[in-house]
């Protein structure tokens, strides 16, 4: 059994590889809730839907991020009410947001919400958000401190950032779903996604229940980088890294996992830059058999890292 | 300058008539909010919305409400979810919902959104809830007291109708601006549209400030007849009205309005069952140019209706 980290799409796709690669109920997917919002009175969590949309195989792989063939009459229209329609919610993806609001002013939890969800996709795997408790990641910029969508998407990135925050982190806690997956006995390892390590798995290991764990791991944890020749596969993580000061090398990515990690997985494209243990493949997924390829290469990777016994 | 009370379609369509034929700012239309209900988290204005959208000559002809040219991609989803889709929100339409529970969330009043919504899509006359106090159709029936959508949509009509209630209506008040446009000096008369004069007219006739103001008017008010040939012109009226022991003829219309009207218009299929004060003509609205029609020639009874000063 695998638990894999995850934030938005280079995540998910490695996240599908895996659960296409490895049996039904041996991946577990803990997912950045950091990103989450409240938006038009709804609930939204871009990173747990692109998962679930990705292992679902319902993703656009065009847009990287919503459903594909996904309609946006709904914006349209809440454009010409004078609405906000600066998120871009598709007809389809809406449904998500409605049901998952709706049941969460019920009681519900994220977490259980987010696996009937999954179980109605038919996905097979578990998918977790981190927790149940809120966490939310604000940018700390030069016009002052700003929800992250706000930042990312209404403001396309252009305030200059200063810090990260991830408010609520050192109070969460992992759900009594994640707790049960992180202490599972035949658990053979930890597999951190090619997300951005800062913006995306950072919410994520600011949960200290979550930090210690994997800390305190006794299987071996691997990271995929997600940089290759130096950049970002997607486009504004370049720039929040250049003005958080952060080099776009494999050093960097190893020292934000110290203590945390193994083994990272590099592109071939950065093969010169290699620090410390790694190992080297190719990392971009532009198929399935891309996903496939690379997570069969993590888990390999994994058990070469585990200790002769 | 003409008031008129409307329902859902058959209200709408001569309010929109009306609205065509009256100067820019000369219509106010009293909508009926007692079909309003909360699903999904949203809260939900039937006929309000089928006003707007008539008026905004955007709503849908042959289904007789929604939006014309609507998805359905949200429901389709949400019932793959798992959600509660007996209650068909277009996509577009979600958007009015959405917008609407946002604001109301954010303390503006239904009249005050339902004015910016008209303005939003173009419409020239004031549509106005008839009241922002909640008040909620209960159908108590044979298998107990259920909300109108409930009864309505849900279970197609089927339990045995026993009585209506109109809860909240005792105690609810017309709007700043309903209570303003009673008021006003220029007002030439009033015209109950072809709207059910038991489920959509009951509710608005519920309000104390609103029947009071009716019942003490001192300009002609008339009532278009929603019958053609003792027929309710759609579905399940029938069904209901039968329930209530309520006959399908101009008399049962005359006195449920009693003291309230000065005048009844009625079809030319249904003259032979004329009773009291009536005028004859075709009421069914086909086109927008039988809308016109039925529009001047019910503004044409009322200066008919107007005592010699």
């Amino acid at each position: 059994m695998i638990i894999a980290l995850a934030g938005g799409v280079g995540g998910a796709r490695l996240a599908h590889g895996l659960a296409r690669v490895l049996p039904p109920g041996e991946l577990t997917v803990i997912v950045n809730t950091g990103d989450d919002f409240e938006h038009l009175g709804l609930h939204i969590s871009p990173d747990p839907d692109t998962v679930l949309y990705t292992l679902a195989e319902l993703a656009d792989a065009e847009r990287g991020w919503g459903l594909r063939g996904e309609t946006f009459h709904a914006m349209e229209a809440l454009g010409r009410l004078g609405g906000e329609n600066w998120f871009a919610l598709g007809d389809r993806d809406l449904a998500t947001h409605i049901e998952r609001t709706r049941r969460l002013a019920a009681g519900d939890t994220l977490s259980a919400i987010t696996a009937d969800f999954a179980a109605r996709l038919g996905i097979s795997q578990a998918i977790l958000p981190m927790s149940d408790d809120a966490v939310r990641t604000i940018v700390h910029t030069d016009a002052g401190a700003l929800p992250f969508q706000d930042y990312f998407v209404r403001r396309h990135c252009a305030p200059r950032l200063i810090s990260l925050e991830f408010a609520g982190a050192e109070t969460a806690t992992p759900s009594p779903a994640l707790r049960a997956a992180m202490a599972r006995a035949d658990l053979r390892g930890i597999i951190i996604c090619p997300s951005n390590p800062f913006l995306s798995i950072g919410p994520i290991l600011a949960i200290p229940g979550i930090r210690s764990w994997l800390a305190g791991r006794r299987v071996p944890c691997i990271a995929v980088s997600p940089l290759i020749g130096g950049k970002a596969v997607k486009g504004p993580a370049a720039k929040i890294l250049a003005e958080l000061q952060i080099e776009t090398t494999p050093r960097a990515i190893a020292l934000h996992y110290q203590g945390l990690i193994d083994g990272l997985m590099i592109d071939e494209a950065d093969a010169a830059d290699r620090f410390g243990e790694c190992a080297v493949t190719a990392t971009l997924m532009r198929d399935i058999a891309d996903r496939e390829r690379l997570a069969r290469e993590a888990l390999a990777y994994i058990e070469r890292l585990r200790p002769a016994a």
